[in-house]
């Protein structure tokens, strides 16, 4: 990590800062994230103006994030305001009073680029290609076009969760007519916006702290087994019903609901219902959480510098290796067990049938099998999989990474057994991982010693199944293990497994 | 970690080998396990000759073994053979065939050098002063009184689970007579056993599979919340109870017990019955598993090279920088946090009425705050628990490793809550890590910049509790930061604080 940039997002309700280190194209990890409810946007008037004790709060707030960066040796900084501060009619005094009080040159994001930076979060975090993403902020939604992971076109409005909450909300619990004028207000604001369409893309991303707030509340409600919100889907049913519950809630009972933060209670559900409206407009069912947006966006252009645009070649490839590189993984080693997996995988295709998804995923999972190292020999199997699962892996579905961790958990011994992960399977995936494990297993094993002995394994698909190691240099150590780790394989197949 | 060392036990029952990485005196990590039941002891004859059968894969395994070390690249191995091989008529044969046939110099162990080196592992991974020793091998059982940490007398007979199983258990399940013979011969083995009290040591230890073994059965059993075994405390009466469960099962149903391997289930019983023997006898309602014995024993002689005899000064403090070392700590930051905190908490003695225990778990968890930013960024305070749950962290009981888990899980947000580790707490544990964790955040936040601004603090016992930050340069980060952390406090100890 050879660099480290600071970016600063003055939004309208929120101000936050991450820090991240990295080699340019090479790895990343995000070292620092600081977050404080400016509110700027609070107490706009007619006149446009941001006030003075908005004002006063964002220059403190900006002159400790100049401070904490400058600590922290950050070589950049990245200061950019939102919507909060391209329309105000005191931009130039409040950029001005920034620069002067706490040496932070203020660089004011046009909308234009401010859903371009959201687009470049989300399509280098989500398998995105053709859809849309949503950016609800304190002070303006965006909505962007994507096409063929493009960015095709944007639409902005400055309304957004706390602007929302100013204009139509004077009531708590809020009101059956406040409710309404929420409602039909939204609804005025998105009226030109025709082009938000399921039938023009299929996935909708949704990103920004109003959506990432709904998507913590819905998965404490229903016992989500995973702690991660990026990558999870809510669907609009769901959605409609939390505003159902918030509407009949005052303040303090919405301080109470679990995942909601104190300082977003009087905000949720006017972001709620914006996002209700754009999802029922656009006749979406189901809304996937972004967990990296406008600053991640900007991180990236510095991160694929020379990429135009700057978007990975190969996101999930990427983001494996990068996590497997933090954990100081056996390049080798862990090399030579994905070729041999592949491999069987390869040569057994008449018994499995699985495509090209299920060899992606076993692929991963064998750069991945031996991170847990890191934490404890002992059990490092199962320490892995909770490294997959609490990782930042970006492009994966949580299916997709609860079906990595499994694999990196049963890739030494133990029966495959999903637990609490179930709940996020289909209902074959057991027997996917329990017949991807049975390959990797196997493979680990013909690694024993970490040396690439075998080179490679000739599979006969008989009853039983044939494998003949090619080796250099004496194999023993690997064969006879190998054949020790194989009940699982007559377990995943039905058919015994020699392997010499 | 610049040196590997391999240490090979062949037991009775078992055979393993161990590939520990370190640097004398300073840190180390367990790199490799390798457990091969190879049964040596399996069917001698009232002529005392290991069979040719059992030399074979004795043999085997241990060509497998140096194979292994050898491509491990371990600069030393330490192959000891216990009492299987001591006790065999045909002992300089086999020696001569393991040296031959797999080029390893086995050294045989004597009944002391078993006992003491079990001691060993024991007194450096677990904080037992004054107590004993039980190591039930497949073999042999040896039993080592400890006084003020050192080893001041040992037995061993040569009866353990495999030897027991052999000699006593010829029906399945076992019969009513044969199960009082498996007891009244080993209580005669026992019989001039004089010294073993708990009135002579209060603390009894129990090492070797066997133990392991009764101790995940009885987790697995009992719902318990941890995956560790070191440090496990078995109660004799779930002891009982379980050899009356196992006496009732066949071979098959004993296969299916939750936490008992299958190579092992023949001989648990027999096993079982051999340590609750000792514990009637010495009057013993509880004993603690230790995870460490025989090959952490002879490990620790060349890892505390020149200490005499080699125990840690101070196994926990070493333990604790170990664990900070292998992920990598800030150590000039956690010292800081470390220092602050515990200032705070010497000022505060008079509010809080803790003593040198709690003194020292807050100065361990400042120490180890920050170790999940290995894992993620975001949620590291949980992480940083997850890893101090499953570390191999050396003379904590369970119930300090959760105090410590949770102090580092609550040091930056969220209000306290144990969770599943409530359990393993005592009822008033809760209280203490949220006075804890409340200096713990309030040292953290005087810290946020890393940059060690905060030299000091004066704490002036009010109402409200005034902090007056000695700093050098500029802190208003850090006084601003430390009092928006400053609401567990208010809730810890009923008063407000106000730092400056």
């Amino acid at each position: 990590m050879q660099k480290r940039i600071g970016i600063i997002d003055l939004g309208s309700n929120t101000t936050r800062m991450i820090v991240m280190g990295y080699t340019p194209h090479h790895s990343f990890r995000l070292l620092d994230e600081v977050r404080e409810s400016v509110r700027l946007a609070e107490g706009i008037g007619p006149d446009g103006r941001l006030t003075p004790s908005a004002m006063d709060r964002a220059v403190a707030t900006m002159r400790l994030f100049h401070a904490l960066s400058h600590s922290e040796q950050v070589q950049m900084i990245v200061p950019v305001a939102t919507s909060a501060v391209r329309e105000a009619t005191n931009q130039a005094e409040f950029v001005a009073r920034v620069a002067a009080e706490a040496s932070v040159s203020m660089r004011v994001l046009t909308a234009r680029e401010e859903a371009y930076y959201g687009y470049l979060g989300v399509v280098n975090s989500i398998d995105l290609r053709d859809g849309f993403t949503i950016d609800i902020g304190g002070g303006s939604t965006q909505v962007s076009m994507v096409r063929g992971r493009g960015f095709l076109r944007w639409y902005s409005q400055p309304i957004g969760a706390l602007r929302a909450a100013e204009r139509f909300v004077r009531s708590d619990p809020i009101s059956n007519k406040d409710f309404r004028a929420l409602e039909s207000g939204v609804a005025d604001y998105f009226a030109s916006l025709d082009w938000l369409n399921v039938e023009q893309g299929p996935m909708l991303v949704g990103i920004g702290g109003t959506i990432r707030t709904l998507a913590e509340i819905d998965q404490k409600l229903h016992g989500y087994p995973l702690d991660r919100v990026h990558g999870y889907v809510l669907l609009r049913e769901r959605l409609e019903a939390l505003i159902n519950q918030l509407r009949s809630m005052d303040q303090r009972q919405r301080e109470d609901v679990p995942g909601l933060r104190r300082d977003r209670a009087d905000l949720i559900l006017p972001g709620a219902v914006i996002l209700a409206h754009l999802m029922r407009r656009g006749g979406f069912e189901a809304l996937t959480v972004g967990g990296q947006g406008l600053r991640e966006g900007i991180f990236y252009e510095h991160f694929l510098v020379g990429e135009q645009p700057p978007l990975f070649a190969d996101m999930r490839g990427f983001s494996v290796q990068n996590l497997a590189r933090i954990y100081n993984y056996e390049a080798l080693h862990a090399a030579k067990v994905r070729d041999l997996a592949l491999s069987m995988f390869d040569q057994l295709r008449s018994l499995h049938h699985y495509g090209e998804w299920e060899r992606m995923l076993l692929g991963y999972a064998a750069t991945l099998h031996d991170i847990g190292l890191a934490v404890n020999y002992y059990d490092h199997h199962k320490h892995g999989a909770y490294l997959v699962l609490n990782s930042a892996l970006q492009g994966f579905t949580h299916r997709e990474i609860a079906l990595i961790a499994l694999l990196v958990q049963f890739h030494r011994k133990g029966d495959v057994d999903a637990g609490p992960l179930r709940a996020i399977l289909h209902p074959d995936d057991e027997q996917r991982v329990l017949r991807l494990a049975a390959l990797l297993r196997i493979a680990e094993y013909l690694e024993r010693r970490k040396c690439q002995v075998v080179q490679d394994i000739m599979v006969e698909v008989g009853d039983p199944v044939r494998m003949v190691a090619r080796t250099i240099g004496d194999a023993a150590v690997e064969i006879w293990d190998a054949n020790r780790a194989s009940r699982l394989f007559r377990k995943a197949y039905g058919r015994d497994v020699a392997i010499c």
